[in-house]
């Protein structure tokens, strides 16, 4: 039997490419094709629109990086907003901490939840927490109507293309600053420094968050199968810092319960190479 | 005309792809084939045995990685020896330090080198500089004729298979370990932790180096076209250690030259995460 090999393109020249060994599932939801496929080295994968999303085996990677520094950067986030993040792997780990009383989940696309329930379900058993609200609507739009409620905003969001463009905009970011509470923290997915052609959003968006927040820290992790390797993330505060001891010390008394982040690499992931704070300056 | 991609293979069902825009050379050495082919978003690439070992646009990562952190732990490098490394990519970032005195590469394949000069001579140049000294002699053999003579050996290998196999092994650490004087720092590369079959390797370089070495210190870089995206090395030293404040002072006093290491890469590349923590653990 011919053996089927999947290309999760950087660019039009250069890409992941993974053999699928079973395909599991395909629909094409409103807004994107939908696919669940199964490759030995990665287990089950999810594609949206031919585009890798996450895998069983590494997705901890992401989903704790997006989380936790911020998660553990302000002193008691008790209500958090996530923008997106339809396959739960973020939820999860904002529900790891006891502190959190509500989260919120905004995801456009109520078929990507659908189906992670079906492939996913170690992420999406985090849904039937009873402090899980989950939304299916446009997270835009969501934003323009909340004003001052949340401790938290992740932007667990796809790339900027098609629905997800806008999350990565000026004014998406203005309403999400004002819908924090007066010491509430951003984070967002911030892409890959090495693909070329989303350098500018990367930039733009870092621009963006310095004007409408007094301090923006972006860092990095490491993800072996998002485009390039090399991932960044923004963290954008009214008030608190990422450097503060508290915050070290809260990171201990937690313990020991991830996978890729911890006590040393909640400071190591702030330092950027060098190529990257030239990006960013 | 039909488009020619390449596959990196990380495993049998993984790996990197890219075009191949145009291919410059190709010849079989002794001990291995040698092609350099062209792709748009890495510019030259080289190689060996179907393996990227190379890119024109981001060689930078690893070989400043492999190079610097262990060339300011140390406070005075002045005899430096490179096992491997054919490309002069380490030997270029080595000889930055203007208090290096001699550089000694000892390279198995002279055709690396010959081919380099060809196709990277914005790295071989480095090998005019009057203090580098290039010796084509198998690295194995060549250590066991030197005693108490280097201040830092780095170790710039292929993966560990074939002619490489050996720079992998205890008793290949062991014979670094005598040819360093009573100071001196040996560094490696050691391959990612995602890849399955490499975790016993670096684990046993690992423990192989703990109990020659009093001090080990892992640690990592995102290097994009190496599988997988998380690299490690080793840094094993007699005496010195990273996180000295000397070593900071160093970093800083030596201004602003590189294009990934920098004064806050240095002590964040260290914090691994959890999983590799357990990996070496």
């Amino acid at each position: 039997m011919a053996r089927r090999w999947h290309i999760d393109y950087h660019s039009p020249s250069l890409g992941l490419t993974f053999e699928i060994s079973r395909s599991l599932y395909q629909e094409q939801s409103r807004y994107q094709k939908i696919e669940i496929v199964q490759n030995p080295d990665f287990g089950r994968i999810m594609l949206l629109d031919g585009v890798l999303m996450l895998t069983a085996s590494e997705e901890f990677v992401y989903h704790e990086m997006l989380s936790q520094p911020s998660l553990f950067t302000h002193p008691r986030p008790e209500r958090v907003l996530i923008i997106g993040g339809g396959d739960c792997g973020t939820l999860k780990r904002v529900l790891m901490h006891p502190w959190v009383q509500s989260v919120v989940q905004v995801e456009i696309d109520e078929m990507v939840t659908r189906v992670s329930r079906q492939f996913f379900p170690e992420l999406t058993s985090a849904a039937q927490d009873p402090r899980t609200e989950l939304v299916f609507a446009d997270g835009i739009a969501y934003m323009k109507e909340h004003q001052s409620e949340f401790d938290l905003i992740l932007v667990d969001s796809t790339d900027p293309v098609g629905a997800a463009e806008g999350l990565f905009q000026r004014s998406f970011y203005q309403d999400c600053q004002q819908a924090l509470k007066e010491d509430g923290i951003l984070c967002i997915q911030s892409e890959s420094p090495w693909i070329k052609a989303l350098q500018p959003v990367i930039r733009s968006a870092h621009l963006a968050l310095k004007e409408l927040f007094p301090f923006v820290f972006p860092y990095q992790a490491a993800i072996q199968t998002y485009q390039a390797g090399l991932w960044l993330f923004q963290l954008a505060s009214k008030k608190h810092s990422p450097h503060d001891p508290d915050c070290l010390k809260r990171i201990s008394a937690f313990g020991n319960k991830f996978r890729y982040y911890n006590p040393e690499i909640h400071p190591a992931c702030f330092a950027l190479p060098e190529f990257v704070k030239e990006l960013l300056s």
